[in-house]
């Protein structure tokens, strides 16, 4: 295993108990030895699922069965069943069996319906998905179930991950405390433009389905779409959120809940580039200036998914002249003679130039912290987008020269 | 310096005397020191001179130059002037009086005319580039001219390169032969969907402008155009044909000659992915089946660019499961149940499932070669490409996060 990553935080998060859900974790030998790799989380009758899910055309067979399931309002409470080890991708008729059968299993361990049993799988793409080991576990993990296992859940769906990620938030509203509280794995296979990786988060909340979707697509285009680890969109990202309505207290409308489902994202989606295979650097890359706010996001993922750009930054070398080539080559548009270039607060290139008074120590002073931003000011526009990524290092060869995802 | 790629060819090809040009090299110190760094090409009267160009937004300064030159009929002569170690890419106003410095110190020594003097600049980009040290050079370079002086001229426009590159092919007509010899450059940014790398090609065909011109950017776009090393795009990515017509042979509508063009062009073009940085393997990926040629080759490149694929051959791992990810990702139409995935000779996933007689040793002993064969089929329609790439090393970071380019 690789170690813990070094731009990790110092320890998981306390996370509050969120009423009407409950966790479990197992080891089920789906892969790995010697550590859970199954999680349940089992919410109450009243609770609302939502969720996004990747694009990819070669999406898992669970993706496939979470997008079938979630448009639909149901009175009865839901399961979330996750494995990892295999991803259950590519496994052909035999992976849709796979997940037809765990859920029809879990259904008749919780008494739940089939349609509301979700499940994601991550690991290995390609290999049939030995899903006895799950249902083996479903009846343990059914007994097993407690409000404060959630840091488990978050370790059993770590693959190449270093660290279990978790987030939270609390916002008061007429003096009654509303909770979120979130997990996330990835470090691999990371990129934005589809969905994302695998993230659950829970949240008291009392909202409809259709509202708390809206918040959710809305703030994962701004989050979880907007980090890259190298480019390449994972067969499996899922992204579940669950309100309760637990905490009695209605959210609909609320500004400042759509800000905290904001907060929890962004502080998963940083984690998981803090996690990506071999990074040593957190890189935060904003555009501004450009014709429109996507333009700004193709530039912005073009600097952050360059290959020469990420060398550059885990050499720490101030390569600009590297930036100057990914804007150049995005296909969004640009002129040289606007462009301006800042590392930190240093102007470093300015209207299609070196900033006159810019000294290359100083760049060379400012690549050498763990958390570096870029920002390029376009000149054409008001676009914008900010985007994080992390380095491209020896680290990475390692992990994937060796590990079968 | 990197050793020699283990892709390279055993030396430099002897390339033919082309009839009508004339090289010199020399040692200008633009930046490195103790090797040949400037290349003077001159063409007789009555050349005719084509390219393409790359499209990024942030082109050099001299790409801009060629590009408002290019497309002129003349009667006079023509030059070509390349130097390593700078780009004059992202210089401002001052890359342009470089190259308006270059041009009319050449035309005053070379008698040609300013708007026939075409200049290429390759290494690091945004730092003024020295012109000075390269217009001292110049009479030295005219009065060394010499018909044979082609490999010399390969090694000046080197950077990154492990390896001078040259390709030749001749055809004959009614008797008489006709000559193509070609040299090229690049090692990293090497990214197609814009233009290509630096490449000079020389002909003693006769053949008019137009036709000539319609010749290199239909072959270019099968050939430089579908080969990535890292995805990244230069800013200086130029390609010259010249054709002089000194052999008295006109190849207006002759297609052995197209086909011998193109035999020249992919030559170069698979050195240079062969002196990708750090490369250990030549990676031929063919996709067939697809919708359209567009939607095989958007598959082939997101096959081809894909850092969890390059890593996996890196690390001789058949890891077909990252092929299907990256197919899924590119965008382009795919079905799961349509798709099969071949190495070699051999069936690896067929119709969303691994395939049934398929042994993990097979894929194995094949990834252990240096050059590896990738089918897929997305068995939806007659759409194909080919795209050659190389794998993603240790060699690569090494070379990347110490050299400024």
């Amino acid at each position: 295993m690789p170690p813990r990553s070094p731009l990790a935080p110092d320890s998981f998060p306390a996370l509050p108990v969120i009423g009407g859900v409950r966790f479990a974790a197992a080891q089920a030998g789906v892969r790995y030895k010697g550590r859970v790799d199954v999680m349940l989380a089992l919410l109450d009758p009243g609770s609302v699922v939502t969720g996004v899910f990747t694009r990819s055309a070669t999406r898992s067979a669970n993706v496939l069965d979470c997008q079938a399931k979630i448009g639909h309002d149901s009175k009865a409470g839901a399961a979330i069943i996750v494995n990892s080890g295999n991803s259950n991708a590519f496994t052909g008729k035999a992976g849709d069996g796979s997940v037809r059968a765990i859920c029809e299993a879990a259904s008749g361990i919780t008494g739940l319906p089939a349609e509301r049993i979700f499940t994601s799988s991550t690991g290995v793409i390609g290999e049939p998905l030995p899903h006895d080991r799950i249902i083996a576990k479903l009846e343990e993990l059914n007994e097993g179930l407690t409000e404060d296992a959630i840091e488990m859940a978050a370790k059993a769906i770590m693959t190449t991950d270093t660290f279990p990620k978790g987030a939270t938030a609390t916002i008061e509203v007429e003096g009654k405390p509303v909770k979120i509280a979130g997990i996330a794995k990835g470090s691999g296979m990371i990129a934005p433009d589809m969905a994302t990786m695998l993230v659950y988060i829970f949240t008291d909340a009392q909202i409809s389905r259709g509202a708390l979707q809206e918040i959710v697509s809305t703030v994962n285009a701004r989050t979880f779409n907007n980090i890259t680890v190298d480019s390449d969109t994972s067969t499996s990202d899922t992204l579940l959120m669950a309100a309760t309505g637990a905490s009695g207290v209605d959210v609909t409308g609320n500004a400042a809940f759509a800000e905290a489902v904001e907060t929890v994202f962004l502080d998963l989606a940083h984690q998981v580039v803090r996690d990506g295979e071999g990074a040593t650097k957190f890189v935060t890359v904003t555009v501004t200036g450009a014709a429109s706010d996507a333009d700004a996001r193709t530039h912005a993922l073009a600097i952050a998914n360059s290959p020469l750009v990420k060398t550059a930054i885990a050499g720490e070398d101030p390569n600009w002249g590297r930036i100057v080539m990914a804007v150049g080559k995005s296909g969004a548009a640009a002129d040289r003679d606007t462009l301006s270039i800042r590392f930190g607060d240093v102007l470093v290139a300015d209207k299609g130039w070196r900033a006159p008074d810019y000294r290359e120590e100083q760049g060379a002073a400012l690549m050498k912290e763990p958390e570096i931003d870029i920002t390029v000011d376009i000149g054409l526009g008001q676009g914008s987008a900010t985007v994080w990524t992390c380095d491209l290092t020896h680290g990475y060869i390692q992990i994937n020269a060796d590990y079968r995802s």
